[in-house]
């Protein structure tokens, strides 16, 4: 069966790979979502990308997904911390996500050890650079496909 | 004399009567309007209506209604808990402002137990569901009619 | 149908519309207690009330309601802020409670802008002056009258 | 040498001059902007102004200062006390910036007293009225024109 | 030899067994109290019962009871969780007490977690149900006839 | 100008000079009332002299006080660290009050270092044994005997 | 019938009887074991004994307990203010525990004032010395032998 | 026989009567001084008046009161809220001390609430403005004069 | 290339799947580590497999691994919320680390909402069940097999 | 009109110049305030220099000022963070006050991130090394220049 | 007279000299010990040394020294911020005993800026590196050697 | 070769072996000094004593040493725990100094356990009375003596 997955990316993601690579990489988002859409066809699951900077606009998206997607990848940024909002909208629409991180937030400054939005997540995947995505790209695959 | 209302409603409450029913209950966004019109016309009150899941675009819909409302009927949703740009735009227009949410959210989690934007309102209603709303109505328009 | 509400008034309340006319406006208890006997018989309900200032003597107010009350409209006062012991006491008998003041607590000192006994309560109304126990009735009866 | 400085006005920023005058002074935005185009065309620096309500609308303006500006004047409004995401965007672009502030605002609420930005910032200037953004950009052409 | 105890229960114990029975069982004060007295008479312990909602009520009994009592059992009910004044009559009067629960407290809300009269007290037992106040005499009698 | 004064004592202190002499010395509450009857009377001043362990009751004897005395005198004992009623009423009637300790609240108990009640009072004196209400006394109508 | 009990003492519990009398008693571990033997007996319960300075160790013989034991009857030590892994062993293995302690761990330093094993606990008994121990078995083999 | 008290003044009370006048009165230090002396006279006391802004400077003025006083009546300003270092002082020198201030504390900002000197003091008086200072010496001397 | 992980179970973990499956699963240990060593083979790495209920033991393990392993894969149990000793042997042995949960820790009890030991590991997962486990040597693979 | 203004530099910023340049940078003081002077000079006012150590000679610095300066200027230094005394110093002579700091404090260790004495100045402008002071000087001067 | 010492060293620090050298030192455990044993001999002190990774072995070793030590010289590693099990075991045998850190770990993470088993030690010495031993080894014999 | 040591004593110092002997010791500060002087001698170090009960002259000490010293040996009494003015001088001179207390400040109020003073020193010994400072000074010249 293949499943449709919403990848939603946070504030500043866009400028992946053009700054503060020693913190985030060198790979742009374009590429990343490259990477994930290969890994998608490879499981036969079919991907749909979004990124904004404006926390209504995330929870728009959220909110759309809501209406198609079997399951859902966010990266919500900064907002992880504070944004209530956006974790009412995943609680609301309750499609199973997955919070991602490039940096293992919890090794960096102390506002960033929290996330508000986990809680209402399946799972978190953090500190694997890029490859963050992917590993939480093939968890929500596993969990979507098996009856746990 | 008839006063004129600006019902602002905040981020996921356009999924209202769709979601998590056993919070929210099942009537939507539209129907709880249309009830909310209806008291409006028997009290001789005309209101107008908006939602936004973006915090800015609330902080634009307060910043309109500064310019011809007699009064603000506001359910900030999450922001409720952390939007004191918000709460800024309320006391900048200074336009009377009820302060309503559907669910007592003192009974809920410990991070809904606060809001940053009461202490600019006038008062506040809780735990009612969509009834809040019309008792909230009631009050602003009993607030604006009397000399208190 | 009839419903029978206690309408209960917590600590200093008995000197409303003689001291701190500021905060607390003009209107005695005795005034309240007429406007709400006025609402009460035109939504057909039957209302009891009752004033104390000792945090024991509304314990017992609130059991007493237990025994025969539809629901409990409850001012605890300053007790609002630390007695568990009227929390308790709502909890034990079941009664359907909706808390009131006269202030915006929320805008007031700090110690005011917490609610011990609202968790227990179905809902809050704050704010509107001697307004906030009409809102209060009717939100209570509304609730009371039809199935949520 | 002539700098170019994008100068970011955040949330209720745009009402300036218009509301609470006592707290904010009777300047509007516009004639602010005036004030300081002068003073860059005085000094030759090239000014760009912006101003918005959104989080994330001001995360776009940061980032497209990245693009292009030597330096960000900003005044981030009640954003200040709580938008990692702006933080974020600040750090990524790595434009040298300033924040500004109207008000003093640790004479103010104490949940003013924060800011979340000013430590990705190269210095904060408060309370000096539209001179505040008189000052910084003074403070801020005098560290782009000099190696300290 | 003899020993004189008085029982004091605290606010809402009149209603035991007949609400919340899921927390607090099903048997009434009065068939605890029957319990009680079985088994201070195979004990040869004489017993005196008392129950109030009242701070004020709770204190004069335990000050009655430093007139008569060798020890005291106490069930301050959620004045538990704030009554420093019970604490400082039984710190007055002296008599040895043992404080009992019928929950297990620390398994419920936060509030209570914490007893400010327990450190005024011999010993602690909570989470028994009715047999807390057996094993809470039993103890309280045992310590008071032996020399520890 | 002859002064009336109401001296209210709080919980426990009934029991003064019979408990813990070493905290609270060996004079009784009536022998600390006859001197500072004594001293009222040397200064012209009458006094009358109340004592209850209920909170109720010592709101009641403040509101009673709020009809005829000029000044109040008052040691709420244990109430005095969280008792938000007490202080309501001493703010509500509005008559002079202050606040006297036995003991150097401040070098005891950490519970013990915070009064929520002499925020609302002229003054407070404390550690001088039952030499505190007459110190008290004599401040008090310094007080209200002169303009300051 | 015959209930199985492992009892299970943590950190220095060894030493009891030996050190710090004053605290915890002059009656050894052999001894306080034996007294527990013989009201096992009486009580037709068979008892198994453990004791350990290892946190493993205690986890270990939980756990071994979940194989065979109907009760625990258990004195975490110092472990109880911190020991997360033991309550989770207690909370794997579903077999309903007593927690126990000598002296009235709330009347001493402010590190002992919390238990983070007593929440998954049926209950909890202090301050009796030795005699908390017997309480605690008699209190837990009530609990075992009835429904409650 | 006669008492030798040392009256310390902390900084900024040299400017007493000449500055905030709402909150400290009109009446200068000298003035004050002169009203000490009076009734220092009358109770046959001798007094030694200092004044200093520097903390170093009110410990030496303490510890030489060792050397003389009986008793010590101090206001130590501002100093009251962190200096730990006067407090040292005070314990060392060990004489019998009294804290006191002009306004009410309690009832100004909340960094004002907290006293670290009065833990060592045997009293401390609050709210009487000048006449504070009246009611300390009196305190001190009956304190010295009886034993209590 | 070959990479050599060791994979470190801590307290309670050996009862994987015959306790409280509904939140950690079915499947054993012993199953767990089968799949892994599946994974392990096809990916050409070597895996070795230590669990242990004893803090001590689990030192004693990352030491161990110090000597030999390219990674270590860690699942600390409850060690996770306060074992700064474990955080100091992985510091210690510099040794690439990845932490992994089977539940999602951020939704359940607020003690385990934090890791000590996360930040000095490279990345962390949670949430998969078992498969956090997969998920977890896929990224340490990854991680270790490319340059980031 | 020419003004008159005391500039006050607290602790350690005597050694400004030869410690720690890269967080102060290479001025020394004696050079910072030539270019106080000229700039002063420039704007046609006349400036008075001082810097101590200690805490009581920066309060008489301040009182002095208060006595013929129509601002002050000033760097408290580490007393910035915690003396509550020199607040009441500045709030006393309420000469209209700027404080400035070499650093931005806000990206500093925590302690430095709050002020006391800022709530009592007019602004703050920090982070732009001794250009701070010139900023602080001219925005001084604009403000006592202008009636805003 | 000769004294007898038991060294014990905590978690990790069997690594010494081996890991992290920045932090620590080059100098191995073995080294440290032979360091020490030579100290004891020029002293005529007999020194035993032990190391464990397991909280409960370090316990077995203060019981231990209980026995036969008349003096404990202890490094408890990270176990220091957070063992009261060690420190009970330390104050139950009742031996003086010195805390020491090789280093200042004042100026390390804030989480090892406290030390729960510093109280029930004479001193504590601390960012010496190995010296720090040495100096414990000194303090401690002076100490034992002399009255106080 | 030879080090020149700057020995700087804080607040109440001067009062060492006169005052509060239980917990200081009857050594006196001139005793302390010579016994330091002897030690600095048999080691070929020479010292220089001061002592100050002003944090102002501690900071100018502190300054003074800067110009001549090889290291410095502070107890910085009371201000230890707030006068980050000293902590800032300490680390501004950039001479390497060792903290040094008499008395086991962490077995004391909680307000001693705490060292603002610490972080920026290269050790700290305390609890071995006047023992503390010899310990301190070898402590230092070894450091100094050796490169580790």
């Amino acid at each position: 069966m293949s499943f449709k997955i919403s990848v939603i990316n946070g504030p500043n993601l866009n400028l992946l790979g053009r700054r503060e690579p020693e913190t985030y990489g060198i790979m742009t988002l374009k590429e990343l979502e490259d990477e994930l859409r290969a890994l998608g066809e490879k499981r036969g699951a079919e991907l749909h990308f979004s990124q904004a900077n404006s926390e209504g606009a995330i929870i728009d998206a959220v909110q759309e997904a809501g209406a198609w997607a079997d399951g859902i990848l966010i990266n919500p940024g900064a907002y992880t911390h504070y944004s209530y909002a956006i974790r009412d909208a995943l609680a609301a629409v309750g499609v199973p996500a997955v919070e991602v991180h490039l940096s293992n937030t919890l090794a960096r400054e102390s506002f960033r050890h929290t996330s508000v939005i986990a809680p209402v997540c399946m799972g978190q995947i953090m500190g694997f650079g890029w490859r963050s995505y992917l590993l939480g790209l093939e968890g929500l695959l596993m969990m979507l496909g098996e009856e746990e």
